[in-house]
């Protein structure tokens, strides 16, 4: 039967206690080689397992033993041993593959072969001063100055700022293999979880990470202020890297965004990895569970690997005392949509990872507003740690994306525009991008700006023009959201002009027109149109109506009656 | 430490072990009172387990001396070992509201106090055929004939059609405390789960169950096509319900939804339920987190409870062979977005719940059409079955609810809307809800409908109107959807009266107009505003202008070239 094969897994942490959650819902067994009682092992109450450590030739032949697969959950794995076990049993990803990716400089030169961009880097010929200024002067200051092997969570890394730094690095990586890297000025850190089956490479969306002590701190899924163009070719990149592995499985790829918009690949895990937890909430199949599948030949419906809901991931940090991190799970337990996952390490050391939690909501600013309480706790826990001096990665509520855009011709329309404005920014709460732009003196720039409107989130374009009022329909013509124009009456005509030239658009290209001069009612549209996608501001035009019935009834119908029509109208 | 409170469950099933796996993530530990290896042992492995029944009053003391809360996955248990231990541990939910609601007549005759509605319902006096005739005579036909105690999945109940059926339903029920209820002519099942903490009682949403020999074959979540009324409704009946009963924890209500939208209360389970599984995707937490939370004070903000995205649950029964249902387990690998979850309980019997599948997806339509192959698996492997003769409840996947609703003032401006009509339909698959409505003729319902339509599900209006075409602009004025305008050209004015009536809408009350007699543009319209939420849609927007651009330039661009201007013309 499909899940009567036993999967092997070296390592028993949290990587693998959430491989072994994914198989017990398949009632795959897996047989965890770690010490007695690691967290893995925990949620999986069978005899198979095995007491050792995934580093012990020995203890790997008798995990083996009893395996159908074997997979492990962290790189730095005996691969000689997975080398001699491989006639035996299947390794997923294969024991080339891990051997390469443990070794980061193997990892980079073999990458390098399959034309990944990757920041330029040097082998350090030996550990002295001379060397590594030689390759100083060859790649500039900073440079990176890195471990090839057991380097993880910053881990076996020193950052060069310049020639006066060599002897504290060297003495910082002393008896190590070494090689350096050229700095990536880089404005964001990016990841994709890749999926290597046995007919193809899947993956999942582009995430943002945001690294704190060289460690993952938080990973916003998809990644924000990432258009589509950059997060497909992220995901592209990725599939690339991992398709020069052999073997199957998750494989974590970490990736710089630099200024430009190019991508530089930082480095791949031959594993599921910490940016890719938020998927247990956030994707209808969690990275441990495609990683299950791949291993086994499951089928993994491309569907599946979408994000169902914008997610937040925010580690949980050993703190200053064994039981801190408790404190910090302990106030995720209040926070809105948040899904703790405790790790059961037991006493924690400052900076270990003891768990993780992840936010959804409907939209990226509301994941953002309820955890930011809890990123304010694990902050303020960091702060009391005697081994960190560095101020906290800012991580603040980010300004939402805006879904109204309001575009004019000329400033001059600004005048009719500003009771909708204001409406739309203090009534409904939606604060609009506000953009000067003409078909007709730029012609150019709001042909661009109308063709990429959707890309950047926004929803509605409400477009104002007077005379020969082109800028709507042109608008309309450029785009595929709904355009919505406002008449501006001008110096003749009363604005018929205006409105003419806005309505009777062509069959093809519609333009939502209201009435001349009516920005209240283009900006009450606009509203309702995210209305109808949103409760709550659809509840907010129920109350503007509501409001307004209430004022004519309620009001001014009061005061008619109260001093008669003629005291009425002398008082207007 | 909020997490080192430890939990005794009386039997560890799968509801069992689903609390297990909650439980696990919170690193609280569960010890679990059943069988050696059960379902819930093999996801927790500890010493601290109990062996034997959790009907055995000795074994229930000796799971309470481990524990600091008692709770159970089952209502039948020994209450009497619950009242005993009930000094020295805490239980959860107490074991008077586990005793009256294991008795269904006790907990109904107790609901009624509480003025809680239920089908009538009459007592056997003895179990003699005079006196179940004597309850047919007062309730009338068919009824209900119930088992007061150990009666679940169906088992325990015997539909009585007629005076006829009397000496098979005792014969049947031999032995058992009875009761009779009336028959409840229902349209749908419906189902909430509610939490019962220190303090108050919350409320996931209304689902609609499917029932398949007496047991629960399909969830959907939320209802479909229920308003939010009765969902909220729903809700409110069954908070009062637990309100009814002592203690902390999920308790699944059951209902029936009858012709006439009223609802009776069906019966109330004092534990987690099959009809909440689908928390477990579909919201931020699930009934097994929220009931380990409720019986722990630990705090649970009400926004988790709500559903994330629609979801439908799909049990998986025991087929005819003992590994059968694994088969349908197989074919659900291959379904997208379904997480699957396997009980673990060995070889199955016919009929037994071994497992249940869960998917998720933006909209109910989608979610339906994913899942269907699955259910027809499922009904074959029942077809096989010896044990059951019944035809499948039929599941098919429902029309999608209309998204777009096009009203006419008279059928004499269908003319004018056809264009749009097809449109919708045929080239972006938007089926319309078409409906003739006048401002003037039918005020009323003109009013009723648009209040109502975006409790329908309905997101964009398009009204089309003549003359003094007032049709946009109230139907505008009685909801907050946007609403698109298009004037229809009369026998006089050449439609300028109809476009002015429409456009020059007072401030407060916007109506999106398009040019007059271009209802193909207030279908492009009405598709570019649900475009701007629903990709798929926005794509076919693209494809549109695209093929106008192509058919421009390529078509009759290329044939003016060839031809030259002159013949062009003569060929027009």
């Amino acid at each position: 039967m499909w899940n009567s094969r036993k999967v092997g897994i070296l390592g028993g942490g949290q990587l693998g206690r959430m491989l072994v959650e994914s198989a017990n819902r398949l009632n795959i067994q897996c047989n965890v080689l770690d010490a007695e009682n690691s967290p893995a092992k925990q949620i999986s109450s069978h005899d198979d397992h095995v007491t050792g450590s995934f580093k012990e030739r020995e203890a790997v032949r008798e995990l083996a033993k009893s395996c159908d697969v074997v997979t492990a959950e962290i790189e730095h794995v005996d691969t000689y041993a997975l080398e001699e076990i491989a006639s035996q049993v299947r390794i997923e990803p294969s024991w080339q593959a891990i051997r390469t990716i443990q070794n980061k400089y193997n990892q980079k030169e073999h990458l390098r072969k399959y034309g990944i961009p990757m920041a330029e880097h040097r082998e350090l010929a030996e550990n002295t001063p001379e060397a590594l200024a030689k390759v100083g002067e060859e790649l500039g200051y900073p440079l990176m100055l890195k471990s090839k092997t057991m380097a993880y969570d910053g881990r076996g890394n020193f950052h060069v700022r310049g020639a006066h730094d060599i002897p504290e690095a060297l003495e910082f990586l002393k008896g190590r293999p070494l090689y350096a890297e050229k700095w990536a000025y880089f404005k964001m850190e990016l990841a994709v979880m890749a999926v290597k089956t046995k007919d193809e490479v899947l993956s999942y969306p582009t995430v943002e990470t945001v690294q704190e002590d060289s460690i993952c701190k938080l990973v916003y899924a998809p990644a924000r202020n990432v258009s589509d163009v950059i997060n497909r070719k992220a995901q592209e990149l990725a599939r690339k890297a991992v398709s020069a592995f052999e073997g199957k499985g998750v494989f974590g790829v970490e990736m710089f965004l630099l200024e430009d918009d190019s991508l530089l690949l930082c480095e791949i895990a031959s594993r599921i990895h910490n940016s890719g937890h938020y998927t247990i909430e956030g994707c209808p199949m969690s990275q441990f569970e495609a990683h299950i599948r791949a291993i086994l030949d499951l089928p993994i419906p491309p569907q599946s690997l979408q994000i169902r809901q914008p997610s937040i991931m925010l580690n949980i940090i050993g703190g200053s005392a064994p039981d801190t991190h408790l404190k910090a799970a302990e106030a995720a337990l209040s926070i809105p949509n948040a899904s703790i996952h405790l790790y059961s390490k037991g006493a924690a050391k400052p900076g270990r990872k003891m768990g993780h939690v992840t936010v959804t909501a409907p939209t990226m600013h509301e994941a953002e507003s309820h955890i930011q309480p809890l990123i304010d706790v694990v902050d303020d826990i960091r702060s009391q740690r005697s081994d960190v001096r560095s101020k906290p990665q800012k991580s603040g509520v980010s300004k939402p994306a805006p879904s109204v855009a309001v575009i004019m011709g000329s400033d001059s329309d600004l005048k009719t525009l500003v009771p909708g404005l204001k409406l739309l920014r203090d009534y409904f709460g939606v604060e609009p991008d506000v953009e000067i732009t003409s078909a007709h003196r730029t012609p150019t720039y709001m042909a661009e700006y109308s063709a990429n409107a959707a890309a950047r989130g926004i929803k509605v374009i409400i477009a104002a023009a007077g005379g020969a009022a082109h800028l709507p329909g042109m608008s309309a013509a450029h785009t595929a959201l709904p355009v919505i124009g406002v008449p501006v009456k001008g110096s003749s005509l009363d604005g018929v002009d205006s409105l003419y030239s806005i309505v009777q658009m062509p069959r093809g290209v519609p333009v939502a027109t209201v009435g001349i001069n009516n920005s209240i009612n283009a900006a009450l549209l606009a509203a309702r149109i995210l209305g109808a996608f949103d409760p709550a501001i659809q509840r907010k035009v129920e109350a503007y109506a509501e409001s307004a019935r209430a004022e004519n009834m309620e009001l001014k119908g009061t005061k008619l009656r109260e001093l008669g029509w003629e005291k009425y109208f002398e008082q207007m």
